[in-house]
């Protein structure tokens, strides 16, 4: 039979953008490999410009981005690289996106709304992704935005293995900051054998269109309480949560999240009387000047950088979450 | 300027499937309209067949099909009819599905499931749909799973107005069934102006691995309370829900829900002692042998023409929702 | 150069639907391996469900089903498999369906027909299959409605070597039963060295729009007659034709044919005293009820897992069959 | 509500190619129209050029080519007339094709062949089709091709009008020149009221891989046989199939077929002795050079006008042919 | 025939993003209409949103956005627009980019680079963009990265008429600023009827790697000269251009961009004494802040009214320009 | 786990259309492999036939096509064997088309034109084209037409290393025939260490909508002129060029292109007194009367036998040219 034969071999290739770039970095040292060196610029109109100093011929890329403000640079920067490894001949191209953007734009709540998180899978898939790998989506739905595989990691192990360090499940309670969150809460409710509650945002029938009203279901009063919410954005809901919670008698409040966007004025906010301890992942860089003494923040990069390896290696991502999916 | 001219005239055209033949004649009568007629047929290895006896060449069709055992079948149907409406050169597709199928399979719980709403958006795509209807969708996100215009409808002011006239809000109380229903609850609630239950299906920690603590949450005793979900499929979490609302002193217990799934044994399980009375609309055909004296069904083809006439007369089907999205 | 590299090992991976779970586990023992461990449902409203038990990341996955009644089940079972697949980061699926459904609908016979079985091509397309591979398609030109590879096989091999030894040339006619199969006809009576003869039914001219005439073109009194076809679906066609062969003299009618389709009433039709003998292949299930002492079933494993292997292999399909395509 | 209104009016615009622009002078005459101005160029290494002089916006585009030799060409002109018309926003395209180029390579009759009429298909949607009209489809399966509507028009109307006027159906004989046929001359016989007789090329025990023998099935001795066909490529078939029957004693031979592709050495042939006439029709160009005082050249124009006006206006097509598909 | 008929009747909306809304404006009085009322809003971190006050059914909808700084902004709301108007059932969509962003970016230079502009086409499309209008496009092959109709609007006639009522051609020179715009000048010089001239920039032999010397081709000396470019970012070529020109004999320096990016520091650099005026349009705002006394901005909102208006009423853009382009 | 686990062996193919078989021939030679035995056939009426006598299963293919004239023969052939090969599940398809067809009509210059370049960029991706190689676009952008990497290889390190052993840059001009290569020649000159020279062809004023006066900028008298190009058409450029440039004064005129189209009468007028020397690639086949004395052929073949051998390998094609694209 004619033609050349050759033992073909597969390659591994990382690139970043410049959103957080110690978050690459640290998958990469996780992995035992570097980064690709890229040349990434921003030119005076604000168009961004992207080269690769390596060849990426035939390579199993993943393109690793963190949604940051300012966020549409960022999603731009990433959908440009994986249109250069596109057009490179990247032989697959993983976008890996630790907070999906527009995450919480899953719907049309109202007529004649955009789906963002739906056209967000859409600008990926044009660009030239085959996969997406994240972390916490806002609603597990968004899988289904995407038309190919999405590899869905889940950031409790990593928080609860701290906190399974650290509190003690006679005196603490799970809180879900609001009805929409139930499902998590009581997800973590069971694992750490401790008990639930609940805050109900309620209309304040004297204040029309206003929530006013926290109304607290479940054991309070002198325990622990651990309030767990995908995300922090300004901070506001958390904040006033914990102060129904101090005013209904609790003993302590600690707030789990893995993603910490800390818009303004979340830093401000967070570091009220009523929050002892919060505690997220570093999806999203945090800069000094967002950080105080009782924030802790946990590294993603080991739970991303072994997923890359089951992707790359042909192995099993749903294993490192026995039943926790 | 060459060629010839000529004023374009559009026209509407409504086909079934065989799945519940009476609501796409209720739809006709009232857009005042008829069904376009179809030879329809189960060849004897089962496959399906469908012709239009009608040119339906240029027009804006619509086509009915009612989701309900034998689902599959109905859902092939449905894609045969879109391919051959396709093929016949109809201007514009839209597929009305009361009750889109497969809904509760909107993300992967776990790896290696499927994603079959999303599949069935893909399905419906893939057969030439241009658009999809559909009513009370089981997550609203599913909207986001189809590359074009959905409408999305609501069954609420069908129901609410059924309600309004028959209960007293002091004595109501608006019961989620379980966490994840709580949302579409509040909204009842408020539209009503009676209080909120919840009710939280705990593991007992005496038997491992089993639901079987029905907390209620919320006032209950010596009240009216109305279940409300969006579909009842065997009825078991119904059943149980009224029975301990019963046992917490509830002095009645009505359910409502949009789609009338009622697989076995929802029909015997449903005239259980603990519920008052059902209603549910006929987006889903139910037979004689499925109805009892306590279940109303009320009619949602008004509610789906006069969507069907915006679309068609580019008026809008949000206004039909003053806020209620 | 950065990176990580490893050398790639590639997985033949076989999952099953449950039309046939017999062809699939005998395609599997031909192979010298197992089927993937998989979770299949049936909802109670009829929905299905699917869920590999393995990791089936970057395989080169075959999904076997086999379209027997009912045949929409099964079409939709083995979407939802591809779809499952697809989204596990399958590298590679084949869709295997031994006889293709809906391959009689293959155009538009009339106007505002569909063309189920390009339709068919379409979902499996949406779904995520990258290639088909399929046993004695109705038409070639089907191959011509997916948008990829098809690999299709033909089951005359296996049908003539179980002739070969029992039929004796001298005395053999191969006869079609119909006008539309002459040219397979043709190449069986090539093959076995017999001439040929041809049932054509005309319409009768005094009852009109009814076909009622059989006439016979060729040598066929004194003669055993080997009818041919692709199917046997309700047998009607086959046991007039084998009652117009006794009738012309024939002294023995064989019928063989690749797909035991067997619709009501088929299985009481084929054991009529005109027919002497009925082979086919297993491409369909067979259950207990549905043989006779005068069926032969021949096994079509053997052939799907040798052309499965060659496609894993990146071998030949079109070497199996010698000139016979 | 803002925005500004208009009342749509629709434009119907017909643009040729080079390859046969009688035909659609013809078509644009029988509509009471024009051909669009057309600046149409062949470059000096051979690349084709088209501009329309007219605004095409927003009209109903028919792009009329035949796809006679040199075929190639001539399909390349007619995807750079579609391409035109997508970039000059034509609203909808038809490509009219009356002879379907590549329709006889329709399915691989051995591993590794093309699919050639499918890759027609596809070039057409790539380049922007939205419909295909043809005439008389070599195998009507290739409706199937194409991912939208096709028009499948029949030239048997206006063949049998010339054969009704002057054929006698008592001494006329059908004949199908070889087994591949005999579905369209069954419809001839049936249409004519005349009886059926089918040519079986065989190949000759004593010449190995040689056609050589054509059995002849039906009456045939001292009748009038009328040859049907699709089309008439190099006219051996034919030829060989006349004498034949002449042989065989048929006191005359004419010969039918709708695509008079008369590739050499056909015009040559056809002048045989053992042919009395030819019927074709004009869907191919035929230049004085190809014509003898025994062809008679049909229009088909008039059918082609009507089916575009009926495409246009959203009539009906099927009605056409009243049973005749 | 069943079914409802109507007379169809379409509707120009004119919908517009935040980044220069006086545009949208000036568009809309030429056309005697006004922009639909929009809900646009940017979230805390950096999220984009936009909703549409009114129905958008059926309308054929023109999206506007200027893509000034900051550039990725304001492509995602205009992308986010977009979708929400395809999900509202809007009939066409037309992205109107008068600045198309990233054009530069048109081609790999090097291995490895992304082709950004194509990206921008892919992202529209994905988005649900049907057409895009743009004006002077940096390269005209920008045209052929869009699947679909491109409306190219020149600005050349809108400064040309500023021109002719002030500068007298037997003192004028037109001037390309370098060999990659030369083809542009050839036209100004032939509309103007004065003499062309080129500046070459040449690599200094003694500085490596640096372009310093700008050598002068055609007839300066004395003369008025009009340095014609597409846009103008820093400024920086502009400044060096003309301070060659001045320093080899040139009375007068003007400058006629279509696109006014002035990045930083190009408001500044302009104002330098070897430029006596700049004349733009207002394809990009202008801020207060970036005009002085010899800058000219002329209004393009008349041309794109007018293609607008053309092609809602399926007029003739190319006519715009006749010759032009 | 269950499945079979192989080693995967990669499988590089070459296969060749009929219109430069020596230049395939030479590719193959270069790599040591052979081109795949293949069918390749012209039906009587002109359409062809490809197949591959060997199976293409997995493989990794390259279809080397030539695009001289008849050029849409050649397209189609080319578009055939991809089809044939994605049929025959080749893994990968890589076009080779070292001249690309229809480059020059790379924008609409007016309205209502075709892009044919961006058409012919669709039609290989429609046909299954994975990846696109060629040499010298006309233009950069064409890269960005195809939706997929496209290998733009450069002539020039061969025609350099040519020139380089022959001309002596103290004497030596390079020219740009027109303004619109002047970057190429920019480039030229660069490499060489000679100075530029441009001819500028301008309209005499005295007759109208005519080129008649070639003003050459640069110096010229006395020297030897290089005459750079991406291809020679018909000549008749070059050829004013040249008389122009020995009218001016030079001394001798050596034309260097990439493609040598040579249409009709480029032979006769390039062997013009004026010109001294001609140098081309083999990118198209020269026949032996297509050949002089003073016409110089390089080879091709080692470039695109390297660029292939890159691909296939993984390596970079990129750094084939160092800083050269």
């Amino acid at each position: 039979m004619s033609g050349i034969k050759s033992s073909g071999e597969k390659r591994l290739v990382l690139v970043s953008g410049r959103a957080h770039p110690q978050l690459a970095l640290d998958i990469a040292a996780e992995l035992g490999s570097e980064l690709v060196p890229t040349d990434a610029r921003t030119f005076a109109n604000g168009e961004l410009y992207t080269r690769f100093d390596e060849s990426v011929r035939g390579c199993d890329a993943f393109v690793i981005q963190s949604h940051t403000a300012p966020i549409n640079e960022w999603i731009m920067e990433q959908l440009i690289m994986v249109d250069a490894l596109k057009r490179a001949s990247a032989k697959r191209i993983t976008v890996v996106a630790p907070f999906y953007p527009y995450a919480r734009q899953d719907k049309k709540g109202r007529g004649r709304e955009p789906i963002s998180a739906r056209l967000i899978a859409d600008l990926f898939k044009a660009a030239g992704a085959d996969r997406i790998m994240s972390v916490d989506l806002h609603a597990a739905q968004i899988q289904g935005f995407f038309d190919g595989p999405v590899d869905h990691l889940f950031a409790m192990p990593v928080l609860l293995k701290h906190f399974q360090q650290k509190l003690d499940p006679a005196t603490l309670t799970v809180v879900s900051p609001d009805m929409g969150r139930v499902r998590v809460a009581d997800i973590w409710s069971d694992k750490l054998g401790a008990p639930l509650a609940i805050i109900h945002k309620r209309r304040d029938p004297l204040v029309p269109n206003q929530v006013s009203v926290h109304e607290i279901i479940g054991p309070v009063e002198g325990r622990v309480c651990l309030l767990v919410d995908d995300l922090i954005d300004t901070g506001r809901t958390i904040v006033k949560a914990a102060e129904a919670l101090k005013a209904a008698g609790a003993i302590g409040v600690v707030v789990a999240a893995t993603h910490a966007v800390f818009s303004d004025p979340a830093t401000e906010l967070l570091q009220s009387d009523f929050i002892d301890e919060v505690v997220v992942t570093d999806t999203l860089p945090l800069p000094a000047e967002k950080q105080w003494d009782r924030l802790t923040v946990l590294p993603i990069a080991p739970m991303l950088a072994r997923a890359i390896h089951e992707v790359f290696e042909d192995g099993s991502v749903t294993s490192m979450f026995d039943g926790a999916a």
